[in-house]
């Protein structure tokens, strides 16, 4: 293993929120295909919330009809398995929509804290991504440790952090095209801490970016698919949530460490 | 009226695509709650190919078997209306996703031109608008005259014009809080180029804004709401399909209208 490639970075463990973001100046048309994407990014939030009011709308019609249906005496057991079948399909549809619609409604610019499953937001994080993990040939292995702790943080912070984690993670094992594995733990720290890591087996992080992970705009996706917010928001809501990013990435892959504070931390 | 907060904005027709991003440098600080919502936009962008994908594997469930039982010889007449209901919410929910999945895959880097039926983009954009117009008591009226011409466009980049748009129209009745018109027209110019606007009776853009409408994270919404993007693409796309955005503002409603060369124009 080449070891040069490998590099640790630590940030301390910061008890506010001061101003993370990097003062780095830039010309905007250095980060244009970035900032197109984010732009395309911020359209399709806007629009989000609509869509998926006028999809449930359907989907709800659908459930109606298909519950009203099964009950019709004259209906054979036959059909009534299709339309058992015709639910699933609704119920999934909807149990979808409901996860987006959480991401859909954005994160208010107040911390709303409120005792956090972090289990149940990692799954549903996984669940969104299924289907590029299936694309990609990615196996996701979860392993949440009984002895997470329930912390009191924002679950709707904590949604984007570990959606963008597991995308960077989707990301650098498609970029490497032999598919792949991606680890997903939770568990606590001898503080008392949760501590959640993240960890693929793709080809690690481009060592031009290491000195500027967290700074907006950075991305190794030259093709403009990517506008490389996605560890500048991570970094940014982890230490609104006074929890700590390590990184360590190598030619075999990257992991990401998240730790939050536990209640005892936090007052 | 009070003249004195209307403003005509005019660019020049540019015929190439320079760095049309103003080259002020902000510390990122300055701009943190627009590149949080950004950010969020970002993770949203990325993951919704598959999400939509998800989505539409469980309406083609639906409508596979809406209609299997609608063939079925057993099945009475108001049955097969009850399925019909069914049939018709999955295939508004198939055709809401294929106009979501169209903006999902993002804007390639490079310009697609082909034929483009501006009142197609149009509607396609007004229908994913429709609950947020409902909901903000928005009516909106269409003029889309025979004369506008067929251009040569991109029709990916012109979606998410469309949308940016519309969204701003929305955003700023939705301010004002007393629902209100959206007019949209496409038409064609005396060259024979094509011209679309899009008119709000909204309150009007904040002044502060007018000197620098087309920059990166401009916005009036104070809330984090709003990434301040839209405008920026806007600009940027149509400067890439070589057309025009002019826009004017007073109190009593803002107009957009963009020219967009026809093919004469272009070669």
């Amino acid at each position: 293993m080449n070891m040069t490639r490998q590099k640790k970075q630590e940030e301390p463990f910061q008890h506010s929120a001061p101003n993370t973001p990097n003062p780095t100046c830039q010309d905007w048309s250095q980060v244009l295909p970035q900032l197109l994407r984010a732009g395309q990014g911020e359209t399709i939030l806007n629009l989000l919330p609509s869509a998926i009011h006028e999809l449930n709308n359907a989907i709800n019609t659908v459930l109606g009809f298909a519950d009203l249906l099964q009950s019709e005496p004259s209906i054979s057991k036959t059909l009534k398995e299709d339309l058992k079948a015709i639910e699933r399909a609704g119920l999934r549809a909807r149990e979808l929509l409901g996860a987006l619609r959480s991401l859909a409604s954005g994160v208010p610019a107040q911390l709303q804290l409120a005792p956090v499953d972090l289990k149940e937001i990692c799954e549903q994080a996984c669940s969104l991504m299924a289907a590029a993990f299936r694309r990609n040939y990615i196996q996701l292995v979860t392993d949440y440790s009984k002895e997470t702790p329930i912390i009191i943080s924002d679950a709707s912070r904590l949604r984007f952090v570990f959606l963008a984690l597991l995308q960077n993670a989707c990301d650098a094992i498609a970029l490497k095209g032999e598919g792949g594995k991606i680890s997903v733990k939770t568990g606590r720290d001898q503080f008392g801490n949760a501590v959640i890591s993240i960890e693929d087996d793709g080809g690690g992080l481009n060592p031009d970016v290491h000195s500027k992970l967290f700074e907006p705009f950075v991305t190794d996706k030259l093709d403009g698919k990517r506008a490389g917010l996605g560890l500048f928001l991570v970094n940014r809501f982890v230490t609104e949530l006074q929890g700590r990013v390590e990184i360590t990435s190598s030619e075999t892959g990257t992991k990401v460490t998240l730790t939050l504070p536990s209640l005892e931390a936090l007052v």
